[in-house]
């Protein structure tokens, strides 16, 4: 068992709270789960990983496995005893998917990451994750302040760790509020712009002879719905204005070559 | 490359809106990375998976990792073609890290959520997923109807599969509604009950000599308040009362044997 430093200093809040978050992994058995773990906690933010008394990981499928990663694994610490894993720590998060005696306590990832957040910006906070084929133990759990439960069907409740260590870094990451969803780059058109095009699309309509004077309203209202479904920008619009008139042009220079659209 | 029927038909919704939300990885390379999104389905309640023109997957590394999930991947179907697998979907997500063209229309696999199976209750939606290197093609993408982009940190976007599977189904199946967090299975202690230990407390610490008379309440203020913290349940309760009782007798009869605890 390789061993590293067993007492590095955890972060201050001042570098992000999510960095006072540590993952704990309690007798892990696969070299593979553990660069999972890594690679799981790089997508979500988090750095610290703390291994207690691993078996021989296979370093293999370790690096294969964590990918980018990898300085994770490289900048984890490792000690012998899950105490000395936990002694600066306020927080102590147990993660489990049983039920029983001592953990009927427990609220899910979603519910909990907000108060694990609050505990990181004053202290070091833990999560607890057990050895793959058994999970935490009693003595183990003895240990927690908090339970965390990781939603899942009972059909199949047993989570990979790697699995089970995203779903809760995931919450975390979300909690911090630090995501934005790309944004659509173009404004929505304004009202004036969409009659602009409806304008256009009745007068190429009639032109075409896809419908008759008559008829004029009641298709334009389909064609008003059709197109109001969803979101219309501004370069959506000016696409449907630029189908329209080149269906006019077509109409008037059957024979000759198409002109450049603008 | 192991073929199976490739128009198996959709569960209808009475099997539960989750049947109707099928799971098309596009060319997957990975025997354990598909193994491992069969695990991730059934953990979050899913049952349906495409393969669209699989790579040779290595069977070992699958079996492995599916676990309990393996009869996913048996019932699973294999297409040559992404549009042999969506093409009786109404709604279909694509699934993307990366932003851009054609991309920029997403929005987060939660916010998705309750709009995929509220889709999936009136016809099969698809969710697709590229292949392990590159993702889905603009080709791909021109086949979709809505976009997810899973939140993850700047430092690293690029998920493994099996995880954004995983993250994907997670959000629908909470969107479900159908997990309850483990309960307390003890009520909540009622205030007079409460004050009743409260009571036999303040007995107890002033017979052992840890207040006296005159500091009684400020010290009782104080009990009263690290008891008061989180949650008293009634079983809470009961085991604090007997703990303050047997203080009270151990300090009458010192030398004498403890008394069964009620």
């Amino acid at each position: 068992m390789q061993e590293t430093e067993s007492n590095a200093a955890c972060p201050g809040a001042d570098r992000g709270t999510l960095d006072a978050v540590r993952i704990v992994l309690v007798n892990p058995i696969y070299g593979g789960n553990v660069g999972s773990v890594c690679r799981a906690m790089m997508n979500m933010g988090l750095a610290k990983l703390v291994l207690v008394a691993p078996r021989q990981l296979d370093m293999n499928e370790l690096r294969m496995m964590s990918c980018s990663g990898y300085p994770i694994y490289e900048n984890r610490t490792e000690v012998a005893s899950l105490d000395e894993a936990i002694a600066d720590c306020g927080m102590v998060v147990g993660t489990t998917a049983r039920l029983g005696l001592y953990r009927s306590h427990s609220s899910t990832a979603r519910q909990a990451a907000p108060g694990i957040l609050q505990a990181a910006a004053e202290r070091p906070v833990a999560i607890l994750f057990g050895r793959e084929d058994n999970g935490l133990s009693n003595e183990d759990l003895s240990r927690c302040t908090a339970l965390i439960q990781i939603p899942t069907s009972e059909t199949l409740s047993s989570l990979n760790l790697a699995q089970a260590v995203l779903l809760c870094c995931y919450e975390l990451f979300l909690a911090t509020d630090s995501f934005a969803p790309s944004e659509e780059r173009s404004d929505d058109a304004p009202a004036n712009m969409r009659d602009r095009m409806f304008d256009i699309w009745r007068e190429t309509m009639l032109e075409i002879g896809f419908m008759q004077d008559d008829k004029a309203d009641h298709m334009m209202m389909g064609l008003r719905r059709i197109f109001s479904r969803g979101r219309l920008t501004v370069d959506d619009v000016k696409i449907l204005m630029g189908v329209a008139r080149q269906a006019q042009w077509a109409a008037r220079n059957q024979n000759k070559q198409p002109v450049e659209t603008e």
